[in-house]
């Protein structure tokens, strides 16, 4: 990492009275205070216009209260610029520019002390909460935080429910006064633990009337519960909602402890939501010393086989009382339609050798699944027992033998507790068997049952899963973990995560194309998604047995998505036999990369449209994306991103005219055309469709 | 392990009524029947009269119930006599002889299934139940199981409070009608969930009017929570309370399933009550196929110098808010009264060198001990970080060439999920240091945060962690874990726990001497007790700095607590300065072994006296230790035990004329007499007191 520190420090004593810092370009005004009766305030101005009116700022716990009674003790402001660079990522360098203001708050009758600490950028702030060590208590059973976020209108709200324990929700696109209804019209989720009243998931995007885009979000959260938002729907503010365990109680605090930085992208362009890169920038450098095994990679997978409607299953056998570790699984009457066979798997590392693609996934290998009684047993899975039909030695080999590494799955079925028991072992057994990245997986309740997904014992797991992983230099892909709060700065060996509702759903209700057009100014700005794109034969009645799924996507939109749904592990998902059907399309999933040097968002408009243009990090070629919603589109792609003078050629994978996500998603097409800084391309985008463009320069 | 089984099983066929089946004497009488509205009872009668009259058995689960509509479908019975060879305890062969009963109850609408088996032994019963799998749910989420134990009368009562997170309670004597005052009269322990209502604990002791003695407590508690009694204390009734965790559920169960047994030891000589294997007769065959590595020991230790009132600590540093991990513990100021130092622990290894003694235990050698706010923070202790002046590679090496091993200690302040995640690398970190057998503590309120110490998921944490440590060889002596049920013959790398109330609260308040009069009719019926005996300095007056406490003993008891408190793993409690004071006295530690041949129970009353006679499993010495309660005694040694003919040599360690707990504990004296099979030696014993003899053959 290379940095470039300017920094100005200044320590200000003050009997009272309001703070304010700007922004570096000076467009965002942040301005903190104390009430009357002591509650700190703050409030922030957009280009000249209130965006967050006074908001209140504070923390109860059981022993004590950091909600009123302060007086502002002594400011610290400082500016900094510095840049440093990623492992992977969208960029090869980032920028990390920004004014601080740590506002230092003191009471009496209890002597408490309390830091705010606001960093203001340009693209948006972070602030937290920094309880240092105090003369009361030093441990807090944390009940609540009570971070206000005061809007000012009746915006437009891009969002998903509040829930414990799932993220997997299509996003409504509503208002402060619709969203009552938008919640009520979401059906309970299986996993779900709804909370009550009007309460979303971060991260969500907010438009107002004036077309300013506000992104809110958290970073770096470690040691601490996720943050839901209570919505006032009639007043227009917000409210943190931290959650709670089971027992009712959100955080065990020992002081000094800094909370998340709650985070406010902020930009009336929506490309600026997309392009930030704040979140990352208000995470811990990276953790990790050596990092030279951390690769970027893509994958297919033994996985879309069981979610075809053919009936195949992660199972061995239909014994569904089994237990794993007691049940002989040598001798359990095999069910016939378990593709984590050895036969099959060798076809998918046969075909990722053929084609480039670096790994091959393989659900349903090990001892369990016949049994999803998840939460009401202690022990599920072995993480070290494969099934009787998955030889594993063979396929170890085998793989090694074609240059393909076989990536592991570790389903626990929400049972953290037992995975932090057999978690050495089973990092253990992937490297003893040559493996360099897992998926996790938590579905169900969690175990221990004071737990939801997201409470804070469940967020110190997945940190300490991740630690533990990047000790065996092992990569993490992980699913139904807390959703990501830019942590993979810190630790770049947490790939990817699902965290939201991803590819698989086109087989259970699908998602519709507009989907894809709100994750990344959502869900994204957390971190990489597992999102699994590639999806060539998206009508699934072509599986038979009443499967009707119609995926909300054209296939050359797939291939689009590998730059609209940037993560540096990319799956392609679809069936080998898929792939063979269409081969010149199948070329581009072989060619895009996973890591870029660089990335220049074009066009952008939430649950509409993005086009993006990428920089590959090893070789001077570009990558572009373009996808829509349901409606048909000319997305206008300016090349002015390329070197002045130099000549390309790109090869356009784009829907045929007559191509439509519902009616004839597999019509594409694919031409060559030159282009060069000054070319401006007008390119037909169809309903749920998209285009994927490769730039390689002309020698 | 040899077995010889004499083995006839009968399966009938009944429309209904009661069946009964005898102990193989004919002593004990089980009735077994379903009454009009199909609820299984029982009954026991004891040499010709009720001892248990009609009792209702079930389980109530949320899924469906198990208590009722129940016919008997068919009875099997089978006599087995056979015996088996423990890898350590009080008999190199166990005879287990019984008859058994299996009642197969069905229920119709639902459908369900039960078998209740009860296997009637000459000193007791025991009984369980079955369930198969089920046409209906085979997933049980239990609330409550119902086993009555209805009595007849106003018996006595040997027992502690019911809690579900700690037995370190001094035993009430009392009566059914007189529960109430005795519970009320206990404080609140610190770390106890005392449950509401009149409830106790197993295991417990009962005595009623004709002298009849009954020990009741379960055997081979596994996958279940513990079991609890409410006290009907008017009907004379007890019924089954099973520990739940905090939400309320009590066990997760997946068919088929065997609770543990329900047992009852039962003889009007108190003798037999001490003497009987049952439990563990009623536990699992040893489990680990090459035990040669379980090795029963004596050890001294850094541990009870921070009980004697002179300010040393666990800890490194005084700073209470120092993290491990995240403190640098090399920089940290150290508090100068830390004795886990290399210097004295060297001194320790010595002693034990120079005095045969095999083990050393250092408490407070990892970084952690400065921060005791257990349940309130999720990682408390590292088990690979040696404190800066705990220099293991030195001590490790040191310990090696003195021929003494290292007890390594994992306090983990109640936190078994972190201790989970944690401990293939302490175990490994254990074995990479030469060591081989652990102290465990769980002292705090349980995380998981669902979890009691004695719920359910504790129960298989408890089984999980001995069967990780089996796998790296290594015996574990657990502090604070769910209270023994016999499965140290299942694990024998189990060597002992702690589970009641120890030496340690000699400091604490102190134990009067009827304490070790009735915690082996109690508590060690589960299991081995890690007592710490062996205390010569007991009036802590001695180490000045305002501690006044006296341990309710004289020196020569503290002798014959390690016969009278048999357990595979013995500490010698007291500082080597205490012992280097009275030499001749501590020979008695060095000579006495830990593992035996035979023991020979001959003398017995709870809370008033013991004396037992041991033969050394690996030679032909005897051992005798005598204990009384507050009150002198003249104990009767009747030396028949012998082998007829032989002449043995007898040196007694024994109370002075003068000794008194209170006012002379250290007046012992020590004498040698010739002993035969025909002596009958009658011993004093002081008030407190009580003596030990070696008995060596006369060569």
């Amino acid at each position: 990492m290379r940095t470039f520190i300017t920094a100005i420090s200044i320590g200000v004593a003050l009997q009272a009275s309001a703070i304010g810092i700007t922004s570096p370009s000076g467009d965002i005004v942040l301005n903190v205070d104390v009430d009357a009766s002591g509650v700190p305030i703050y409030s922030v101005d957009y280009k000249g216009k209130n965006l967050v009116s006074d908001s209140r700022l504070g923390l109860t716990a059981d022993e004590t209260s950091f909600a009123d009674g302060f007086r502002i003790e002594s400011v610290d402001t400082v500016t900094v610029d510095r840049s440093w660079e990623p492992v992977w990522g969208e960029y090869s360098t980032v920028r990390d520019h920004f004014k601080e203001l740590a506002v230092n708050l003191k009471a009496d009758n209890p002597e408490r002390a309390l830091t705010l600490r606001f960093r203001v950028f340009d693209d948006g702030l972070g602030f937290r909460y920094e309880l240092p060590v105090q003369k009361g208590p030093n441990y807090l059973t944390l009940r609540g935080e009570n971070t206000q976020f005061n809007y000012t209108d009746d915006h437009k709200l891009y969002c998903i429910p509040g829930d414990y324990d799932t993220d997997e929700y299509l996003f409504s696109e509503t208002t402060f006064s619709g969203l009552p209804e938008a919640l009520n019209s979401y059906r309970r989720h299986s996993e779900a633990q709804r909370t009550g009243g009007n309460t979303i998931q971060t991260p969500m995007l907010l438009k107002t009337g004036d077309g300013v885009y506000v992104n809110m979000h958290e970073a770096a959260l470690d040691g601490y519960p996720a943050m839901l938002l209570d919505v006032d729907t009639e007043n227009y503010d917000m409210t943190s909602h931290l959650v709670p365990d089971r027992l009712g109680v959100s955080a065990y605090l020992q002081l000094p402890f800094n909370t998340p930085w709650r985070t406010l992208i902020i930009s009336d362009d929506a490309r600026d939501i997309l392009a930030s890169q704040l979140v990352l920038n208000l995470n811990e450098p990276c953790a990790i010393e050596d990092t030279s095994w951390i690769k970027p990679m893509k994958f297919v997978g033994v996985w879309w086989e069981m979610f075809t409607g053919n009936q195949k299953t992660w199972a061995y056998s239909d014994d569904h009382l089994a237990r794993p570790g007691e049940t002989d699984y040598t001798k359990l009457t095999p069910n016939g339609r378990h593709p984590a066979n050895t036969d099959n798997v060798k076809k998918y590392i046969d075909f990722a050798a053929e084609n480039g693609i670096d790994g091959v996934l393989v659900e349903g290998w090990n001892e369990g699944w016949e049994d999803w009684a998840s939460y009401r047993k202690n022990r599920q899975f072995l993480f070290d027992a494969p099934y009787p039909d998955f030889d594993l030695p063979l396929l170890r080999d085998y793989a090694k033998e074609k240059g393909v590494k076989l990536i592991m799955h570790h389903e626990t079925a929400a049972n953290a507790a037992d995975y932090a028991l057999q978690l050495d072992r089973a990092f253990q057994f992937m490297k003893d068997n040559n493996y360099d990245a897992v998926k996790t997986g938590y579905v169900g309740a969690i175990i221990p049952r004071s737990e939801h997904h997201t409470s804070q014992w469940m967020v110190d797991h997945a940190r300490d899963v991740i630690e533990r992983a990047a000790d065996y230099q092992i990569m993490v892909d992980s699913h139904e973990a807390p959703r990501p709060t830019g942590l993979c700065r810190t630790y770049p060996n947490w790939l990817a995560q699902e965290s939201a509702r991803g590819g698989e759903f086109e087989s259970m209700g699908g998602n519709p194309p507009s989907h894809t057009c709100i994750l990344p100014f959502t869900r994204l700005k957390g971190g990489p998604m597992d999102y699994t794109p590639g999806l060539f034969q998206t009508d699934l009645s072509y599986y038979g047995e009443g499967k009707t799924d119609k995926a909300g996507t054209t296939l050359a939109r797939q291939l689009a998505l590998y730059l609209t749904m940037p993560s540096p592990i990319q799956m392609a998902c679809d069936l080998p036999e898929n792939y063979n059907r269409f081969p010149d399309a199948f070329q581009f999933i072989k060619d895009v990369p996973v890591d870029w040097s660089d990335s220049k968002y074009l066009e952008a408009e939430p649950n509409k449209y993005i086009t993006v243009a990428r920089r590959d990090k090893h070789s001077d070629d570009w990558y572009v994306g373009a996808i829509t919603d349901g409606n048909a589109r000319t997305a206008l792609i300016d090349f002015s991103f390329l070197p002045k003078g130099e000549k390309y050629e790109a090869t356009i994978y784009e829907d045929a005219p007559d191509a439509n996500w519902e009616t004839n998603p597999q019509a594409y097409r694919i031409r060559k055309v030159k282009v060069d800084s000054r070319t401006r391309l007008k390119q037909h985008l169809a309903p749920g469709g998209g285009a994927a463009i490769r730039v390689v320069p002309l020698k």
